[in-house]
Parts: structure tokens; C-alpha cells; sequence
């Protein structure tokens, strides 16, 4: 175990009804505050009228700022700049799922800075301060209701980058599992995949003597690979949705890794998907993720043997640990296929042209990775692996 | 799942070395510290001097009150908070176990307390407020560096009780592995009873639908199962000495009760042997934990059967869920003496002669349990079922 520190100071406020308390949670913090989220669902299905209901009773101003789209842009951001300037707000409550949560956390930063808000993105600046930031939220995946980073896409470029920093760690997170009935199948098996890829990329690593959180990590995806199909089959499933979205958190904050170094190589190979071609960021990763499993594992066969073994309950052949490994991948595989989530890139809607810009992005220089670096060259295998 | 709320702000700094940033932390939170200590193991094995040298680098006064003894008690409590006022102290550093923890809080709170601090034990008075507390943990065991809580004795009348306040978690807590090479087996062993009984009261609930924190405590008492001997065996194990330290905290964060109810009907019945006989109480929870689980597992015997399974690696006969979950129990008794534990109160040094006075100390009037409701006949029956 390597030494570490962990602190996470969110507070969660879990549980049926509790967006009707936002507005207390939030005076806690701010009088004036700026009311971010996305499309229409919060209005269709009542919690735009709940928080606006709770911030109204606790006496808190507030103005909006709707709009944000999946893998949220910078131009939207640098609109809540200005407005949080202009209109003296001390507060952002972000109502959405990781998206919403990343735009506010960047206009958080952005308003104490001078300069172009990217220039963080581009390791040009470092956040000293930011706005406080609270969440309602509406989708479990991103992890990013009690994280310190945050993910904008600047179209221009066709960039997708990150900002990592406590700073932008939400002060509350608000987490109705009644609020994410309404996702879309698609979108709700998304966002599990993203949650389990938050967990694969912490559990496979280098570092040696890691067991409360390799048991913690199994235990994490299990509950998804149990209650994921559950939600999928009803939709308002309260404990399996219940389940999902805490995990969801539990998955980003920090403590699977505590002690240990993950590998990340999947997330910043499905980066440059989602920046070039729009798509969802977990159905991205149910693409990607197996496809570097296999590329990799051969590397530890110990550790991809114990995935396929403590996860997904295979019968260890500990003649042939490379048998037992690969079963791990193909259950993998499968029960992405059996939640609807596409296992190549033609499913997935990206075509093959692109991929050398892709794989040149990815790595951007530098390697990527900790189980195994990976270069240019193992990007673009990685993608022509599971081209159609 | 029932609604919850979560928050868990203190800052763990981990590893090797730790302790030698004590000042730099301390820094943050105040400047003229009581530097609260046990006995003469911190000077003996260098922890003390460690720590001075980093409060003097960090510019910090301190004014020392040692002296704590396990099951710590309300005389020095009184005595410190004296020093607090009188020599204008702003922080309270505790550099110990448990015990050392539980009287610096305590300290902690009577400093802004004008009648007896007692009052607060007896919930005559409501804590409103306390002086910020730090830790360098030196035993694993209590859970007292991230919790809410506090356990204090009053030997006349050989009260022990507890507090719980959200103004009493420490800001920070400095956990160095190496520090616990020192500690002897009994003491060890102790300390890891006490760990897996603040994971098992969490674990045994009546709440449905909490497959999550179920998982999560499976995979902290498996991580307990297997590093607990390694260390006995060799006690300069790092690794395993490490994971101990983290599931110990992990253990009483609250995390692993998110959403469920505990029982807590062993611990209280314990207190009650700590309080007239000053048994440890690892010690003293070896001996009570099986012998409660004996007496109410037929109340739930889907959940004492998932816990053989899951936790020991019974294989489960479904038709006779009874006899797998005797198997657990069975299982925890046999690690609990394998690691030199006591099973009996007569191992334990504890007299028959006081049974009665002490179950009646234990419901005090009200019912212990959640599981199962137990009363003061059921509390004598757990005691003579474990008399010798």
C-alpha cells in the first residue's frame, strides 16, 4: 500500500424526497445562486418546480442558466461566467447529472480567474479558489456530485479535457433515486458502465498489497452487475436504482484508491470519441474498456484472474491462469452486451477514418496508462481491435 | 435502502513517516496545542519525540497532559479541560488509541461548557460546540480518529458512557502503519475484535435492499480474516499492518451503515464489562459478539447464513439454513480464539457474582437490540451462556 490522503468532505443527502431540502442545504452556503442544468427532463418531470419550490421557501435568489448538453462545452461555461459576475452570485447549484455538475464546477473556477477558463484545462493556470458548488442529482455515473474534477469538451479543436482540484469539490450532493426513474435505458446502462469503469480503473493496477480496496473495488461491481439489470427491467426498481446511484459516488471519490495507483488508459482512449463524435462517454467506454482488457492483460494474468474469479464467480484453472483471465474479459463483454451497450465502434456509430488523429490525441505526446504504458501505436491497435 | 444522510470530513494522512508532518497539519487549526498522550509507549518507542519535533518546526506551543488510561476516564477529562482554559489552548492533539482520542474529545467539548461535562454523557446538556481535535493514531481498534463518537468512564458508580456529536470529529488523522509494530499481541488481536465488531453491528440489521454496504462490510471483515494473523505472525508486517489501520477506520466512518441500521446490542452489553472490570474491549467483545449472535441468529437466519457464506466461505446447505448459519458463527469463534482471544467470561477474568447488576446497567430501563429487541432477562441469559 503507498502512502496516501484521503479526505472528501461532500456531504450526501440521499434518499426519497430530498430535493425538497435543497433550499435549506444551500443557505448554508449562499443567498444568490446560479440555477444550472440541461434540457427539458427537469422541468417535464417536476424537479426544476422542487428545488425552485425549496430555494423560493428558504428565501434564496436565484437565476438560471439551462442548456448544458452531454460532454458540456466551453462556450456555455464562459455564459455563466459573465452572468455570475454580473448578477453578484455566490452559489451555483448545478440540478443534472455529471455534465450539469462539470459546467458549474468550471464556471466556479472561472470566476476567479481573469484569463480564459481553459487555460486550467491546459495546465496554463492553477485553481487557487472557486465558487462553492452544490448538486441535485439526476443520473448516476459521472461520480461527479462529490469528485474533484470536472471534464469540458472546446468544440473548436475538438478538445475534451479535465481540471482536478479540491477547490471544486461540491459542498452537498442531493441524490433522489425516484429522480432517475426516467432515464432512458440506454442512458441509465451508460452511466452504469461509466460507474464500473471508475471501479476497473482503480482496481487494475501495479501497486502490490492492496486488499481492503481490491475487496472494496469487488464489491462495488457487483452491486452494479447485480442491480444494473434490475433497473433495466423496471425502471422504478427504488432499491436497485438506489443502489446504483450510491455506488455511482462511491465509485469516484477517491476511496478505491486510496493507497494505490489506477491505470486510466480506457477513459482518456474514449475521450477523443466522445470529442470527436458526441457519444454518450460510458457506451463509449463498453467499447473501449474490454478492447484494452485484452489488449493488456497478458501483462498480469494474476490480477485479470482474480477480476474473472472474485467478480464474475469463474472457476479459477490455476494451470491456466490465461484461460482464467480471459473469462473475466468475456463476461465483461457480455453483460455490456446484455445491457444494451454497443462492443465495437461501428456499433457504436464511429467510423474508422479518424483513428491515427484519434490515437495521436490520446496520447499527445506522452504515454498513457500505469498497468502497462501504452503509446500511439497500442491506442490505434486498441481501436482497430474493435473496428466492426 | 432508508434515507441517509453521509458526511465524513476528516483529513487521513497515511503512510510511512506520517507523523513527522504533525505540525504543518496542526498549523491549520490552531496554535498552542495540549498535546494529550497514554502512557509511556510514545516516549518509549519515539512516536513523542517525532511529534514534538515537528510541532517546534511548525512554531506550535503545547502543553502536554498524559496519562491516559484504557477505558479513559472522567478525572483526567476535568483535569485537562482546567489546562485548556488556563493556558489558552486552541487545538487538542491526541497521540494514542481509542482511549487517548475519546478523552481529548471530551476535553474538547467541556471547554465550552460551563457545568459538568458529564452532562453531556448523561444527555442532560446538548453539545453545541467544540475545540478542534487532531490524531496520531498509534493502535487501530476504536475508530475514534474519524468518528463521531466518544466513550468516557466514571468510576464512581463504574459508569461508562458515550457521546455523539458531529463538533467532535477530528480535523485530521495521521495513521502510520509502523507505530503499531510495538503493540503487543493480546492488544492487536484486541483491537482487530473491536474493528470487526464495529463492522458486524453495522452489518446485522433488519433493513432490506442494502446489498451495497453489504458488500462493503463482507469485504472489510474478509480483509480482517486474513491480515489479523499476519501480523501476530510477524509483527513489523507493513502490508498487513496497513490494511488493519485503514479497514479500522473504514470500519466506524459511517460509511459501512449508509442507508441501514445497526444493532449495537453486543457493544452495549460489553461497556458493561469494561466499566466494573476494565477488560479491554476487543477483549471482552470476543467473548459477548458470538455469544449474542448465538442467541438471536434463529430471528434471522437468511441474513446469519449469508454471513457464513459470504464472510467464512461456508458452503451453504439451503435446506438447512440453520446449520449454515451456525457455521458462521462457529467460524467467528474459532478465529476469535485463534488470534488468543478469550470465549468466556471466566477466560476473561470476569466473576458470575454481578451478572444481574450489570444487565440491568445495560437496558437501564429501555430495550438494546435492533434485530432483535433484547431486554435484561435476555442480557443475563447472553452473560451465563458465556460464564465459563
Amino acid at each position: 500500500m503507498r502512502n496516501f490522503i484521503y479526505e472528501n468532505p461532500t456531504k450526501i443527502i440521499f434518499g426519497k424526497d430530498r430535493e425538497k431540502e435543497v433550499g435549506k442545504h444551500t443557505a448554508e452556503h449562499g443567498t444568490k445562486v446560479l440555477l444550472h442544468y440541461g434540457g427539458g427532463s427537469i422541468e417535464k418531470y417536476g424537479t426544476y418546480d422542487a428545488v425552485v419550490k425549496s430555494l423560493e421557501e428558504a428565501g434564496i435568489e436565484y437565476v438560471e442558466l439551462g442548456g448544458v448538453k452531454p460532454n458540456p462545452r466551453l462556450e456555455l461555461v464562459k455564459k455563466g461566467i459573465d452572468i455570475v459576475e454580473k448578477e453578484n452570485i455566490d452559489f451555483i447549484l448545478a440540478v443534472g447529472g455529471g455534465s450539469v455538475i462539470d459546467s458549474a464546477k468550471t464556471i466556479a473556477v472561472g470566476h476567479y480567474y481573469d484569463g480564459d477558463v481553459w487555460d486550467f484545462f491546459e495546465s496554463n493556470a492553477k485553481i487557487k479558489q472557486a465558487l462553492a458548488v452544490g448538486v441535485v442529482l439526476t443520473i448516476p455515473a459521472a461520480g461527479s456530485e462529490s469528485s474533484t474534477s470536472a471534464v469540458i469538451t472546446k468544440m473548436e479543436g475538438e478538445h475534451k479535457l479535465s481540471i482536478n482540484s479540491k477547490h471544486i469539490r461540491p459542498q452537498f450532493a442531493i441524490m433522489n433515486p425516484e429522480l432517475t426513474y426516467t432515464l432512458p435505458d440506454y442512458q441509465t446502462a451508460a452511466g452504469a458502465v461509466d460507474i464500473m469503469s471508475h471501479i476497473l480503473e482503480r482496481y487494475f493496477t501495479k501497486t502490490k498489497n492492496v486488499e481492503l480496496t481490491d475487496r472494496l473495488c469487488e464489491a462495488a461491481l457487483k452491486t452494479m452487475i447485480t442491480n444494473t439489470p434490475l433497473v433495466l427491467e423496471d425502471n422504478e426498481n427504488y432499491a436497485a436504482r438506489a443502489e446504483i446511484m450510491w455506488t455511482g459516488s462511491i465509485a469516484h471519490n477517491n476511496l478505491l484508491d486510496t493507497g494505490r495507483i489506477g491505470d486510466w488508459a480506457s477513459h482518456g482512449i474514449e475521450h477523443e470519441l466522445s470529442a470527436l463524435y458526441d457519444v454518450a462517454h460510458g457506451a463509449g467506454l463498453a467499447v473501449i474498456l474490454p478492447a484494452w482488457m485484452e489488449y493488456v492483460y497478458e501483462h498480469d494474468l494474476e490480477r485479470f484472474a482474480q477480476y474473472a474469479v472474485r467478480v464474475w464467480g469463474v472457476d479459477p484453472d490455476f494451470k491456466d491462469l490465461k484461460w482464467t483471465a480471459e473469462q473475466g474479459i468475456k463476461k465483461t463483454r457480455e453483460f455490456f452486451k446484455s445491457i444494451g451497450m454497443p462492443l465495437t465502434l461501428k456499433e457504436l456509430g464511429v467510423p474508422g477514418d479518424r483513428l491515427e488523429e484519434m490515437a495521436a490525441k490520446v496520447v499527445a505526446g506522452k504515454e498513457r496508462g500505469s498497468i502497462v504504458k501504452i503509446d500511439k501505436e497500442d491506442v490505434l491497435n486498441i481501436y482497430k481491435s474493435v473496428l466492426k
